[in-house]
């Protein structure tokens, strides 16, 4: 049985994704916090990590990549899930009673538009969207709602008020597979990657790599330039790219190690997108 | 006197850039969230606003790029501010004495590795930094203490118990000047602009946009896809360019506007670093 860290207690979307990904045969190890969840893999109580990393929405979950950086974690596949909120609550309850509502402060962007309409409704952030529907449940609260998945409503006995409350509805949110040790996967499988570089401050450095990238035919699906810690207004520059041959990505990989600073490749994996 | 929206109440970060940008005599609308803070703008309750969109630890806070962006407000200017994050509480009481900190998620982040050699204190996130320190001082709670600027500290009438608690010492944070009218900056003045483009996924086609750049001798200084609303994994790019000559910038103007598509200008103002 596999030892999986995921972000978040049971019911929760990292849950799901756990489920999805490995199938029921695993153990859990749930960390309240992205902070232990790299702890738990670290200190080997387990062997590998669900994290949230993208967001349709949201965008990147920004300091996930700095700690996937900072503890040289490796990627090594990713999933992307459809994201649904309901709004829960103990049974026989309506809308009207619930003053208030606990859940993880993305959820709530997420569901803005729904509780403009419900101006009655208090608005409490937490750590975790599954926690505050055990909570109810445990502690038997009346008047307060969760926003978490289906999968907690059924876990922890609660009744879904008002279902699909997100404002956008096709809500996606791509999750990452981490390890500390490097991945096996084959050469075969392998069609995307992660990369992480420098570019000095020269006009036309990263036009330079891109075309690099173009030239050996990857597909750029994502590009962010991130401050580096502690050298302010510097840029590191997180890539995925796609590719059909994995020797094209090795050409590409041998240029830009040769073009950029500090080049790290932070995963090769299989396309999760379908 | 000029009506200027900040997140937050008096004491806080943008309170500190709107003194600094503007000098004294203005007048503060304070908005517990952006939201609040671009609906003051639209609604004409301020002429503009100041809002943070980028941190040297945090990266971007991406939310904020989406409100540019939904509604049409233009960038007119920016200002760095070093960040200083200091312990405070009322007067007379010792690190001991704390039991609860409360603070924005934000400045909670950026002192983890303090709290981790104080783990008697309680981590409770709030909207505003300063907000906390003036129910502090309002209600004279014992045991709770803020995380907030010096400024807080001196408006509130609370005492410092730790200076400096963030973990990187060289934090800083990018702020914008924000409004719903077109900017009337001179073009001598202009030496620096935030773009908005998307891009066919034709490969290299980002490749094509960064090498006009070049060309036309612009400096990239900022990069980042973001996922486009309503279409998952469609990206938008946001690029930040600085420049010597205004022409140049015209003229890549010109070209990408042809070659890109959506392609809008968030701002063209004075690079704010020295």
């Amino acid at each position: 049985m596999k030892k999986i860290a995921i972000q978040g207690i049971q019911g929760s979307n990292h849950h799901i994704v756990a489920n999805n990904y490995y199938g029921a045969n695993i153990s859990l190890d749930e960390c309240l916090s992205f902070d232990v969840l790299v702890d738990s893999l670290i200190n080997s109580r387990s062997e590998q990590a669900i994290m949230a990393l993208e967001n349709t929405i949201a965008g990147s979950i920004i300091p996930n990549y700095a700690l996937i950086d900072k503890y040289n974690l490796h990627i090594s596949g990713e999933y992307y899930l459809p994201i649904h909120h309901h709004l829960m609550a103990l049974p026989n309850q309506q809308i009207e009673d619930i003053t208030e509502v606990c859940s993880h402060p993305m959820a709530l962007l997420q569901c803005k538009e729904f509780f403009k309409q419900h101006k009655h409704i208090k608005l409490v952030e937490d750590v975790d969207t599954s926690a505050v529907a055990k909570r109810i449940a445990d502690q038997q609260l009346k008047g307060i709602a969760a926003i978490a998945p289906k999968m907690a409503a059924d876990i922890f006995g609660l009744s879904i008020i008002e279902d699909e409350i997100q404002t956008i509805k096709n809500n996606a949110t791509r999750f990452v597979i981490i390890q500390t040790s490097h991945p096996e996967n084959g050469k075969n499988e392998i069609n995307k990657a992660s990369l992480r570089f420098e570019l000095d401050h020269k006009r036309g450095s990263l036009a330079a790599v891109l075309n690099v990238m173009s030239d050996c035919k990857l597909n750029l699906t994502k590009i962010q330039s991130l401050p580096k810690i502690e050298t302010p207004w510097k840029y590191a520059f997180f890539v995925d790219v796609t590719f059909e041959a994995y020797e094209d990505f090795e050409k590409a990989k041998a240029i830009i190690q040769i073009m950029a600073e500090e080049f790290k490749i932070l995963g090769e994996y299989k396309n999760g997108r379908l």
